[in-house]
Order: structure tokens, then C-alpha cells, then sequence
């Protein structure tokens, strides 16, 4: 179904990247403002800076490095994260103040939107993990658009219609972006993928960058999941709670994850995708069950059994979803993000029951908390299956498939060695 | 004018670092002390430390990596930059407290102190990145502390006759960079540079780091802006406002220098020397007309307009700049610090008439703002020639003009293989 | 001694990991919380939270891709220090918490104590310097292990009966470590160590990934040397004392650095592993100093004594080291940590009898500042004889000579260019 003959996206991106950014200029013009009233809080800043900047850090560097480890896909892998975030943020703040718009008149900007926006951009970058290399800056435009605008949907729909709580709502992001991704690739998928592409492979040095955009999250991972946890006065330390919690789970999930790849390896070696990847399966699963997370062990057993379920599931279920289901899951994004994130749900479940007293409670939890998740799940599949139907028509220019996991498709090379 | 023999700088790099830092501790022995009286703005620090750590990342680290993108040159980038800011960071502190030494009696450091050195320093990084690579570290050393020495008259000068504010004549950093570099690299211009360097190329690895160091600028780009906006108890916004100022304008940057890029490629490609660099444009622009921003969209414009600006400078203005001036910028600093710099500056004073009452204060402000850039364009460019002249000499030994762009000039490659 | 054929680890470290993981999660589950009594100290937090995060970075990044320098062992440079260091911070907290369980019952986890607990990962990761390429990860873990719990005791046995100040029998962790490693490396000496090993080299991309880890390192080593400086209410400027004085000792320490690199080569060259290296001496240096500088300029020439030292030891102390007392030393940590620690040691002694007004107090300081010295040393140094021995043995399966400094000894390179 792709072009037999490279085509230029010099009609296509350009276009789309004005049209897109002029729009959002014209949108904040009438609708945004900086928030100005903030002198009163002004101890919160302190915080919300540094924590912002660390969050920035990952969704920027993190996963722009981490999608750096093909080959020959790592100009892409950094460029094409940074391009996308930068439209995806503005976006973000934008349908994150749709209902301030409606009820103030305006979309406030302040620490927090900022967040919340980064925190949808990581959700859209998590399910552009699941495409990597097999779609151009058009496609993953798009999808992250269409991604957030899901998301925030999903959010508004739990908050409105089941009133949980802001802050389980965006840690649901894993898990909607991840399913979101993996329909999307199982629709976009092309025949002879079953087979390993040529290009899809590590080298030594992409390795390298790959891991080092691993560190930057899993060092960052602490602020990621506690900076939109609320403090009052009352309870200071729910926010280091978060912070104890999610570095304790890395650490456990970093050593589960080196040994089960060893145990699981015919040879008794290491795999680098699991090292990269299946360490920070702990923060993910900390990250949707931290609201009913008390003790530090609790936090250290999540993070062994979401390493647990992702190291096996990189190992044994990626090959099985490529082969039974046809769908091809470049960064493993169902392991990564999916298993862990609804570990961590069912994790939240069982310790919220545990913790009521009467059983009404409980059962009244139980059916609200199964309710978020398959409104999640369905949201982020529906959503994913027409992303991909809407991205599979020609109009949009597909890489050819011997361009797959190719910067050349994208990038000036003959220019790389030229004066400019 | 190069030698035919590459000659050591055994006799020439130990006995300057040796002679310059011992002066600098003499210096800071009899008149340099650290303040002590700082629990009063105790809450001040807090702010100051991690702003301050941001800047320093921006400048070690990202003006280092940034200048490792040439294929054969990318230890010289990232070393040279740490030996040099290493040295200038002390010089800047001298210089910048010469005013308290006479009026006080000693230089007092503190964290303002320390930024607005790194700031200068950043400064005289821009100017050597025209003439990376065509120079030895003897060179760059005296290229920072002459551009330095250059760079604090200027913002006196500045202060003293035309009373603009201390931030104002700071953020001319990069406009006084830019053209000091600029200069510099006309002077120095040798036979032969019209031609494409065989070694002044990128490849996939060097071009990944030199992506890494813009990451970073781009990321920590708004504590650079902000850290030096003073903050008063009444108006604790225009601390906030120049991040969300910033990161917006950076945001709409980084999306603008890729659809200018493929728009003016032939084939509908990204450049990466685009992405690498004309990303940040937005980022000078803004900090240059911080003062004068109030709207979030008026700062997404001057990221738009930046980066527009600095994607058709790299690529249209770049060649003319070698051809017709003879002038070789290897990093591009005219399109990416010059000219976004001059952009904020005019868009400063368009602001600044918009929002003035009367037409006396508006034409006074455009007078003593139009002095502002003569002077300071003046200034850069007079000390760029006068520095070229200086360095010109067969005294310094300059790199032979195969060796160009090559770290086997400088570093001890027999032994990099070795066990020391 | 070393085995003929390779040996899988698959039945050594995964069982290694999964016992001492369960292990900490038990101990933790019946010992260890999160401290909760935090509002009263609420401002404090916030400084310790992104200080804490400055040396987490450190440790993580700078000391992993400082590790990654080997031209064949930087996926084992990053990714063992990553998993040693997951470990290591659980069983710091939890040996640095004995005391407290001991009285009260509990073991409490607060930003505090997770910094003492990367501090001593820190010291560990000195001393696996000494030996990297050159073992196992069974082996490495066992290292930290046996390091942490000898630099704890020693400085319980330095608090309870020298009565030594925490902050300084923490700063002794470069010395621990560096002689820990030293005798390490001595004991596990092989047969033909003498000759370069032909994987034992830096190429262009391995070296400039190691320069990063440098960088980060020397970024954030004033937040390492000042975390743990405590603050009081009228002497608020002790905190920001020890940031300048890092900040200045590690400037002059870059440029002295390069200058005698440069002056000590025949060629006139500088050497990649000096920059990399010695360039963070002054760190060392000071950090042991610390509490006795009280002047910028005291604190650059320690900087400068101690590049000084730790260059020449590189160039000439090393390979005596090897050649004489059949020590190899792979990251040189002697001449890193070891003697620039020793500088600040003696520094300090001097300095507190400078300061001392009778002589009583002097004499008094200077013994008990000597024994310190030597029981740290001689407690260092058997512990790493004792775990040479323990290490020596064949049941853990040291890598074959052959494949030392080798990533293909654990890491699955078929795989790397397969599906998962």
C-alpha cells in the first residue's frame, strides 16, 4: 500500500506545521493569558519550578533519547520528540483550559497547566512509541493531536461523570497511551513486518544514547509522579510520600528487571531493550496506584512485580502480539506502559478495598474504580483504531516500506556534510 | 600564513593557564571575599541555587555539546568550552566587581554574582563559536577574556551614560557575541575556506551529541531569561512571566525552524543544523525583549519570527557571508544569536512606543534604545577586528590548514588507546 | 585461574538479586518508614529535594557514563553502575538506619537519609572504578555490598570514639573507596595484566559519552560537597560557603588540569582521561577540606594542588602502580580519589591549627585528625584484601581473560539487532 517512489513532505509538513501553529497563535491571542495573582502562593512556585523542569526534562530529553536506539533512526527518534512535544504542549494547554474558558472567560497559564500539559504530551509520545520508524513527522503530528484530545476527554468523562479525582485521572495516561498506540500499529500494520526489518536493530552508540535518555527517566521519575500531588497544610507528606515511593519502586524495579532478563536469557545474559525499558516499569505501576500507597515496602513489592510482568512481557508477548495479532510494537509500549499501568490500577483497587472499613464502601469503590478503567481502555482502543484508519489513506505520504526506520526518508544527508 | 609543521603549544597553553590563574588567585587572595549576610533574603537563595544550576548546565553543558557536532572535532568542542568557561567564569567575577571593589573595597560572591558570570561567559562562547574549529585553545582563551573584558565596558558604558537597566544591557549578550565572533572570523579568514573542509562535517554520532547540548539550552532556556528579572513583594508575576514567556516562545521556535527547513530544502527534507540551532532562536529573541512582553501570544510571535528569521540566515545568508565577505562562521552565530537578537531588540522598542502615553517619552526611548544596539554593534565589532589583528600573529601558532577541524591538532590520540 | 570457556551467569546473579531483593523488601517491611512529622521542617525540604536530586544525577549519570569510557564496556559501564546502585542505596538505608532501629525502633526514610545512602553508593562506586572491565556484576554487587557496610562502620567507629563530626566522616568516602578499590585491584591481580589489554582503549564516541558523565559530575559537585552542610539560623551562609568554594576549587582544578596534561606530554597534547578525571580533583579535594575553608582563595588553591596531584599521578604514579606493585587500576581512582582526598585531609589539618589560638586544642585536634586518617585507611584497606580473597574464588565465575573489558561477556548482542 505505500508509494513505490519516495515522496517529499514538502507539501504536506510545512503546510500543516503554519496552519497548526498559526492557529494556536490566533487561539492564545483572544483566549490565554498568564495567570497573574500569584504572589499569595508564592512558596508553591519554589517547588512547582524545579519539579516542572525535571518533568520538562523527561518528556523532552527522556523520551526523546530513549526513541533515539534504531540504527539508523536516531535523528528521527530526538528530532521528531522535540517537534511533536512542542506543538503537543501548546495544544495540551489549550483543551486543558477548555472548560476555564467556558466557565472564566480565559485559559489561565500557570505551573500547574504547564504540567498537565506535559504529562499529555508524555501520554501522546508513549503511544507514538508503539509506531516508531514506520510513519513520517505528519503522521506522528497527528496522532499526537489526536492522542490529547482523547486523553483530555477521557479525563473529563471520569471527572464528570464518576468524580475521580484529577490526579488518577493523568496517571491513567500510561495506559491510554499505550493501547492507543498499539491499535494504531495494529491498524497501520503492513504486510511483511512479521519479519525483523534490517534496520531495526541497535548499534553500541545508539544503545548508549538510548540509555542514557532511560536514566533521565528514571532519575526524574520522583518529581513525575508526585508534583501534582496535593499538599495542605495538614498532610505535608503525601508530596515526599510520592517521592519515597516512586524511588524506592525504581530501585527494586531496576534489579528485578536485570534479573529476570538474565533468567529468561538461553545464554544468562543481559539484555540491553529490557534494561532500558523494563527499570522504569515500577515508576509507571507506582505512578497509577500512588493514592492508596501508605508503606515503603508496599512501594518496593509494585515495583518487583511490574518489572516482573514487563521483563516477561518484552520477552514472551511482543513476539506473540506480532505474529498472532499482527501488531508491531516498535518501543513495546504494551509491556512498558500497558501491563505496568494496569498492575498499578489493580494494585489501587485491592488496597482501597483493604483499607475501607464497611463493605459498601468497598463494593461502591470497586464498581466506580472497574468503570475508569474499561471507559479508559475502550476510549483509547476506539480512538487508536480510527487514528489509524484516518493515518493508513495516502494522502499523507507513508515512508516507503525499505525507508522504514530510516532517517534518510526525513533528513538532509548530502547537507549533513555540507557548509550549512 | 599557517606553519608547514604543527608546532607544540607546550611552550605556549601551560605557561599562559599557569599565568593567568595565578593571577587570578593573587587577585582574589587581597580583594575577592564571599558574602556573608545572606540569611535576610534566605527565601531568595532558594529561587537563586537552582536557577543558578540551570544556567550552568546551559553553559557547560550545552554550548559544549552543541559545539561537538564536527565529525573530527567533537573532543576539542566539549573540552576546549570546559577549559575556557572555566577560566572566563573567574575572569567575569574580576571584572563584573571591579565597580564594588572601588566603591567597597572587595568583590563580594554570591549566587547574582556567579550567574551574571556564567552569563558573560555564555557570551564569549557564542563569539568562539564562529571561529570553532580554525583556532587553538591558546586562541579561545584570549578570545573569551578579551570578548569578556569587551562585553563588561559595554554594559557600563551602557549603564553609566544611557541609564539603561542592568538586564537590558545583559541580555545584549548574544548581539555582542555574535558580532564580536563575526569579526573575529573575517580577520582570521584563511585562503581556501570558500571550499567545503573535508573534515567540517557531521556524522550520526556527533550529530546526536551536538542534539543533546541543544536540548539542553532549549530546556533550561527560560531560567536563563529569568533568573536575573528582579523580583519585587508587588509584582512576583514578572519572574513567572519571563518562563511562560520563554518556553512558549520556544515552543513555537523549535516547530517553525522544521517547517522552514523543509519548506526551503529542495528535496522536502529536515536540515538538522536547523534543528540543532534555529530551535532556539526563539529563545534569544525573547530574552532580548523580555522587558517589554506582557502577552503570551506576542511571545509565540517572536518565536515564530526568530525562528523564520534564523532557519533562511542559515540557510540563505551563511554561504553569502563566505562568499561575498569572506567570512566564515563555522556555528552560524549571525543567523542564530546576531540576527534573532536584533529582531527582540527592535520588537523591544516597537513594544515599548506601542505602550507609551505620550510621543516625548516615546522618542526619547527610541533614541537612547536606537544608541543602545550603535553602541553595543559598535563596540563588538571594533574589539572583533582589534582581537582578529592580535591573534592573526605566527606568536600564538594556529593550527595548520590541514589540521583544521581536527582533534589529532590537540589531543594525545597514541594514548587514547594507552593505559593512561 | 580465570576459566577456560565462559561461564553463564544465569545460576549466579539472578538468584544473587533475587535474594538480596526479597531480603530488603522483608527488612523493609518490618523496619523501615517514611518519616511523616515533616511540616515543622517544611522549608527545608525544599532545597533538599532538587540538592538531593543533584547527587542522584551524580550518581547515576555521572558516575555511569563516566564508567563508559571503554571502547567495548560501555553498556556494562552504564548499565552495572545503574544496577549496583539500585541496590546499593536499599542496603545504605538500611545499614545507616541500624542506629535508629536500634533506639527507636524503626528505620526512618527522609531526604536526608537517602542522601547519606547515594553518598555511600558514591564511595562504592569508587572503589568498583578500580576494577571495572575486570569482573562480574555478581562480583561488582558484592563489592558494593561489603564497601558500604566497612564505610559505615568506619564511620560509626570515627563518630562514637573520635567523636568526628558526620559531615566529615562522610566527606572521608573518596579516600575509603579509592583504597578499598586499590587493594581490590591488588588482590584479583591476573597474570599478564601488565601488558595493554587490547579492549582496554577510549575510541571518539565512547570518550565523549565519558566526558558527559565528567561533566555532570563536575556541574553538580558544589550540590554534593553543600547537601549535607547543616544549617543553622545564624550562620545560613555556611551552606552557600561550601557551593562557592566547590564552585571555584573545581573552576581552577579544570584549568590547572589541562595545563599540566598539557605540559607533561611529549607531544604537547592534552589527554582525554586527565580531563575526564583529574578536572574533578578539586572536588575531592575540598569536599574533605570543607569545614576549615572559610576564603574563595584558599579553596582555588586547593582546586589547583590538587589537579596538580592527581595529573602527575595519572601520568607517573600509575603505571609504577602497575608495573612495580602489580596493581591495576582501571579508572585510576588512586590518583582521582585517593591522594587529591588525602591533599583535603591534610589541608584541613593545617588549617584547624592555623586557627586553633593555644596549643593544647591544636596538638589535641592534630591526633585525633591523624587517627581518623589512619583508621580510615587501614580499615579500608583490609576490607578490600578481605574481599579480593573472598572474590578470588572461581564459584563466581570471573570473566575469561579474553574477555575482559568486553560487553559480549553479559549482554546479548545477537539480540540487540533482533525483535526484542
Amino acid at each position: 500500500m505505500a508509494p513505490q517512489y519516495a515522496q517529499s513532505l514538502r507539501f504536506r509538513l510545512p503546510p500543516l506545521l503554519f496552519f497548526l501553529q498559526t492557529g494556536f497563535i490566533i487561539v492564545f491571542i483572544f483566549y490565554v493569558d498568564i495567570e497573574q495573582n500569584v504572589q499569595t502562593k508564592q512558596h508553591a512556585f519554589t517547588n512547582y519550578y524545579s519539579e516542572f523542569q525535571d518533568v520538562h526534562v523527561m518528556v523532552i530529553l527522556g523520551f526523546g533519547f530513549l526513541a533515539t536506539f534504531l540504527v539508523r533512526y536516531s535523528f528521527s527518534g530526538a528530532g521528531f520528540t522535540l517537534l511533536v512535544a512542542a506543538m503537543a504542549v501548546q495544544w495540551a494547554v489549550i483543551l486543558n483550559g477548555v472548560e476555564s474558558m467556558y466557565h472564566r472567560g480565559k485559559i489561565w497559564i500557570n505551573m500547574r497547566s504547564l504540567v498537565v500539559a506535559e504529562m499529555c504530551t508524555a501520554s501522546s509520545l508513549i503511544a507514538i512509541g508503539a509506531v516508531l520508524g514506520k510513519t513520517n513527522p505528519v503522521h506522528l503530528l497527528l496522532i499526537a493531536l489526536l492522542e490529547i484530545s482523547g486523553f483530555v476527554l477521557n479525563g473529563w468523562l471520569l471527572q464528570t461523570f464518576l468524580k475521580v479525582q484529577f490526579l488518577n485521572t493523568i496517571m491513567l495516561l500510561h495506559i491510554f497511551g499505550a493501547f492507543f498506540g498499539l491499535m494504531l500499529s495494529w491498524i497501520l500494520y503492513r504486510q511483511g513486518s512479521e519479519q525483523q526489518h534490517e534496520k531495526e536493530k541497535i548499534d553500541r552508540k545508539t544503545g548508549l544514547f538510548s540509555v542514557m535518555g532511560t536514566l533521565f527517566l528514571w532519575m526524574f521519575w520522583p518529581s513525575f509522579n508526585s508534583v501534582l500531588v496535593e499538599v495542605d497544610r495538614l498532610d505535608r507528606g503525601r508530596n515526599l510520600r510520592a517521592v519515597y515511593s516512586t524511588y524506592l519502586a525504581l530501585a527494586v524495579s531496576a534489579v528485578t528487571a536485570a534479573g529476570f532478563s538474565v533468567l529468561t536469557s538461553p545464554q544468562g545474559k543481559l539484555n540491553l531493550f529490557h534494561i532500558q525499558r523494563c527499570t522504569l516499569a515500577g515508576g509507571v505501576a507506582i505512578g497509577v496506584a500512588m493514592s492508596a500507597v501508605h508503606l515503603p515496602w508496599v512501594a518496593m513489592a509494585i515495583g518487583f512485580a511490574a518489572a516482573l510482568i514487563s521483563t516477561l512481557g518484552t520477552r514472551y508477548i511482543k513476539p506473540i502480539m506480532l505474529f498472532a495479532f499482527e501488531c508491531h510494537d516498535t518501543c513495546g509500549v504494551l509491556s512498558v506502559h500497558g501491563l505496568p499501568g494496569i498492575l498499578g490500577w489493580m494494585v489501587q483497587l485491592l488496597l482501597q478495598i483493604a483499607d475501607s472499613d464497611d463493605l459498601t464502601t468497598a463494593v461502591r469503590f470497586a464498581v466506580f474504580h472497574i468503570c475508569t478503567l474499561l471507559i479508559t481502555l475502550s476510549l483509547s482502543m476506539i480512538l487508536g483504531i480510527i487514528t489509524g484508519f484516518l493515518l493508513k489513506c495516502n494522502f499523507w505520504r507513508p515512508p516507503q516500506n525499505k525507508k522504514l526506520f530510516d532517517d534518510q526518508a526525513f533528513w538532509e544527508f548530502p547537507h549533513l556534510g555540507g557548509k550549512n
